[in-house]
């Protein structure tokens, strides 16, 4: 098997690979594009298997950027952009990145090798497609942590193949489809898409508001303008567009809305019903290269909150405390096993195959999973997962505190909103500006607590465990 | 990997699977039913391996056999039920056949097994899924024959998933596709519609005329009332419903009409484009486990007689009489090479990985390929594939005959039909109707001559080789 850019370029060279509001380029005149630019990357060094961390936005260069590194067979390790610098180089030290490449016209590391900055080369000097080894890894995206880091899952091409296939056959695909890339590239949920698409042979919509996923003017007129027909949102954003449009007014062209990032209300849900938007809901995480189980539009509107099948060659399973079994109807541990579970996470001894994911969940009569709570510490806002782990081992560190705990509280429009419970040293003092800004030198803004709440003690378990849900309650209180 | 039926039976049991006049089965109801097939063939003692030849039509029972073999990894042979008992057992002979079972209620064969007659089991013998080895065989079916006799091709479970997942890519497939089993289950166009769709979660839609593929009456009305969305045409059939129904009356449903088997004239596609068919143009061999390369119905209307680029994964070349490559828009032999090309013909050593169709064709500068002519001699007559070596060495066996060629004259209706030139010995007389009573003791009906003439010497090259082209020149003088 070719890399899939080159495949598609010889098997569909006249469909649309990427469209902007200024250009539509077919995958023939993107594989050529690509063509250049890996010859580029190639004589500044880049080698097969070396890992290359990328700044990226979502424009038509970032595009470009992922396919030529695919074809030298580079390990892609995309950084989050709105992780501060220290973040980052953390990210690209525990990757042992070789390289770090940049999009972005204002750098937000030094050290990062700016496209325009790499040899010119000659129109001559062209890499085509290469072979592509399923086993190879394709990346490494940084994700969950409960030790206080996040962890990088190493994905393989063979993760992204069969995920892609099985998502065609649980969504369909069409040759005509355009899927607007509204999730950044540095996740898993946007990065998939461009390769799916690329061996679908079908188009990727890119946004003319590069920076901020959150520019719904842009994606609602980007949506209309570009006849798209798949579109990826995060409950979030789902919200604020049928606050702000009237339901009549969304596109026709859309065949699917995939609903992912987080649980929807079944507030919001029923008023997608109500506008009869297509919904697909969908249960995913990095490890498992994005969607576990997803759902039609039908399943949707008659079981409203379930996420569906788990995708074809996916295994799901739900265990206890103990690793027991469960059968259906009672919840546990949401267990995860198929071709497009990643290869294991940085450093770490690749265990047994399932992936234990830590979600609460459980799987119906019918065999459709609700996922009861996403892993019981995970935040998620506007669609980005926290880890309370990350934020409280920071807030620790300020000279004022004992303990910290972290917790998400529900918040309508982004789903959750960081809050931190902290016990202070005798006679300390701490108000939240100051926590603010001590936090700021060392979180993404996304991650920064947006309330605070002094306690005597934390409450715990007679094991010592947090009881967060205790720590919620205080938050309610005030 | 499981076998297909049990992979959609679990991510997509609710889904339909067969649809007939009388019912509706999903994936799930279909998985328990040939889960209690199978355990019947299984008691039967049918193992994993074992060849089994199978006389289907295209009813339900046929669809549970073939899902029920390929549960046990029993590899499917499925014989033209069109064929005479002579032809049909040489092939149970040729495929160490060890068993040979029959759907049909009065049995072409007085050794095959009835369905009925298998052992009845419990309801609680259910042989549910079972591991499925891509490198596995998936069955063996009867093709070309050069030197005399149909060669018997062996395809892998991996040439039907490679097969059916570009098809997808270049197709489309939406999990509300309905597709229309208008070919015979013994050819590779029809088989790999039910496991493709499979492998999709999507339906198939069985005729009610399970013998009679070309009652065009009751497929137009399947169509119809079935919703179907895609249906698989031979050239005849598409002329012969162009002919009889108005233009403005094809089902709405209808997203794809695939057309193959044989060329199309280029009178037929402008009368299918005026209609606005989305017509799909596809060249394809049971060897290359159907497609081969396929059209869009953009580019079937806009170059009108190409087939368009090679499915994904797939290679095609062109080569010179002695093997060399030749350059774009030069016409020579189509060489085919992907992970859908055959493991190789029984008793055959597989040679080099490219197959060598012996089809005459060029890609044009866009990557096109153009089928110029089907093996120089080849006959195409109503979507089967009739090969002149076996019928001239029938008719060699006649007293009368010193030496016979057999070539496929122009009909506007059935592509092209059987013509026979043959020369006598010394006084001998032989007239078209004896000939054709002594063919018919040993050919299928569908093969027989139904032209005659008599030559006092075959025209040949200095190199001895009969002229075909010659030969054919003689019918139109008549």
């Amino acid at each position: 098997m070719n890399d899939f850019l080159s495949l598609a370029a010889q098997s569909s060279p006249e469909r649309l690979a990427l469209i902007t509001s200024d250009v539509e380029i077919t995958y023939g005149e993107l594989n050529q594009r690509v063509a250049v630019l890996s010859s580029r990357l190639d004589a500044a060094g880049i080698q097969a298997k070396d890992r290359v961390a990328v700044l990226l936005d979502r424009g038509l260069a970032s595009g470009e950027l992922v396919h030529a590194l695919a074809r030298l067979g580079a390990v892609i390790v995309p950084l989050n952009t709105r992780l501060t610098s220290t973040e980052m180089r953390w990210q690209i030290e525990q990757s042992d990145s070789r390289w770090v490449l940049s999009v972005l016209p204002a750098p937000l590391l030094e050290e990062a090798i700016l496209l325009d900055d790499l040899p010119r080369m000659g129109e001559s000097d062209q890499w085509l497609g290469s072979p592509l080894d399923l086993d190879a890894d394709f990346g490494i995206l940084f994700t969950s942590g409960t030790t206080g880091k996040p962890k990088g899952a190493v994905l393989t091409w063979g993760n992204i193949f069969w995920s892609a296939t099985a998502s065609a056959f649980r969504l369909g695909v069409l040759p005509s489809d355009r899927w607007l890339l509204t999730l950044p590239l540095y996740h898993i949920g946007g990065l998939a898409i461009l390769f799916r698409s690329a061996l679908y042979g079908t188009a990727v919509v890119l946004p003319d508001y590069p920076g901020d996923p959150f520019d719904l003017e842009q994606l609602w007129r980007k949506m209309h303008n570009a006849d798209v027909t798949l579109v990826s949102l995060v409950p979030t954003m789902l919200y604020r567009l049928m606050d702000r449009y009237e339901k009549e007014d969304w596109p026709l062209s859309l065949r699917l809305i995939l609903l992912g990032g987080a649980a929807a209300t079944l507030k919001l849900l029923r008023a997608a019903r109500d506008a009869y938007l297509p919904l697909a809901l969908t249960y995913g995480l990095t490890e498992a290269t994005s969607q576990v189980a997803t759902t039609d539009p039908e399943l949707t509107r008659l079981k409203p909150g379930t996420v569906g099948k788990p995708l074809q060659w996916l295994q799901v399973s739900i265990h206890d405390e103990d690793g027991q079994h469960l059968p259906a109807g009672e919840i546990g541990e949401v267990w995860v096993q198929g071709p497009m579970v990643m290869r294991g996470y940085l450093h770490q001894a690749t265990g047994n195959d399932w992936l234990h994911t830590g979600d609460l969940g459980y799987l119906d009569d019918e065999g459709d999973l609700r996922i009861v709570q996403r892993r019981s510490d995970l935040i998620i806002s506007g669609g980005e997962n926290i880890y309370p782990a990350e934020i409280e081992a920071v807030i620790r560190q300020h000279p004022a505190v004992t303990d910290a705990c972290v917790v998400g509280l529900p918040n309508l429009e982004w789903g959750q909103q960081v809050a931190a419970a902290i016990t202070l040293r005798p006679d300390a003092s701490l108000d939240e500006k100051s926590l603010l800004s001590f936090c700021q030198q060392h979180l993404a803004s996304y991650k920064l607590p947006r309330q605070m709440v002094i306690l005597d003690t934390l409450p715990r378990t007679s094991s010592g465990k947090v009881q967060r849900d205790k720590v919620i309650d205080q938050f309610s209180r005030n």
